[in-house]
């Protein structure tokens, strides 16, 4: 009982934590500082320590958070649709969306250079090698299943087509403006069409 | 003639710095110091610290010189070519054999996460703004052009589409196989071509 309670109060704090940096980094761009973390969470650095030893670790851990949200929300995308050419049409713009989204969340006050390094930080294979491999295996899956029903172009590995849309709607997610990234998902989707 | 002197000799020392932190990166990754560095180019670490502060300037100066130089050699192939869409498939073409080189060169010793970081920079604003905004514009102008000739679509900005081909070809230039990397450009190209 105890062991749950404190176990529960670990788990708000740490959650809590990766929300401040967020919204510092959103704020102030990427120069952001312990002390500042644990003012915003309302601990004290000492805490803040026992929890995560810098400030590098505690982007990683809220980069792998997000990233690992938005796999369960392209895995629900992906099981609601029936249609194989269709759900890959709903998991690359819902991607997309999510990918915007994170990109749009550093144009708070310090703009542009945040923002292109979050979004560039959801392709980047480095920075989270087991979230970005379960997003590129997902993508994999179902392109596949969209090549095997005759929607997708089959003279190219469905991993190789994987590989092409993160990229290709990562250039789109950095756009500002809705209608361009509307547009580079078409540019994509058309690269993966079977040959006329 | 004294001051011709001293500044070539400046420039040749430049050089062989880049040289040699690109050539450590290649066999041990990025995690390089600056005693290695001046121990490779055969000067003091004292010298050394008088041409570059750190070796994070030394690799962004690098990066700059390795996109300034394929620029060059962008600029040559464009101005080559008569036929427009002969020149961007062109273009493209030289883009990402100088991509996959320089992901390459990281393959050496410690292989995949520097070459990855290589080839990610050749497309990374935040870390060459200048290099990459002309990188952006070579493409978009070779594009544009192609489009008014009828071999690439109109219903898309030529400057989105530069984007969209920039990190496509990224995603190509990163595959370990010269075989995948065609296939990508195909697709690549693909998305480019005017629609059906």
């Amino acid at each position: 009982m105890w062991n749950a309670t404190v176990e529960q109060h670990r788990h708000t704090v740490h959650a809590a934590i990766l929300d401040a940096t967020a919204a510092l980094i959103a704020d102030h761009g990427l120069a952001v500082t312990m002390s500042q973390i644990a003012a915003h969470v309302g601990i004290g650095r000492a805490t803040l320590y026992k929890y995560f030893p810098d400030v590098q670790t505690i982007v990683s851990a809220w980069h792998e958070r997000q990233v690992t949200d938005h796999l369960d929300q392209l895995t629900a995308v992906a099981a609601e649709c029936g249609d194989p050419g269709e759900r890959l049409r709903m998991v690359l713009d819902s991607y997309l969306r999510l990918s915007s989204t994170a990109a749009a969340a550093g144009h708070g006050g310090h703009g542009g250079a945040a923002a292109a390094q979050v979004a560039m930080t959801l392709h980047r294979a480095s920075h989270m090698p087991a979230a970005h491999q379960r997003l590129h295996e997902l993508v994999t899956a179902v392109i596949a299943g969209a090549a095997d029903a005759g929607a997708v172009r089959t003279d190219v590995p469905p991993a190789e087509l994987a590989a092409f849309c993160l990229h290709a709607l990562a250039a789109a997610a950095a756009l500002p403006q809705a209608d361009s990234r509307e547009r580079l998902l078409d540019v994509t989707w058309a690269g993966l069409l079977p040959l006329r």
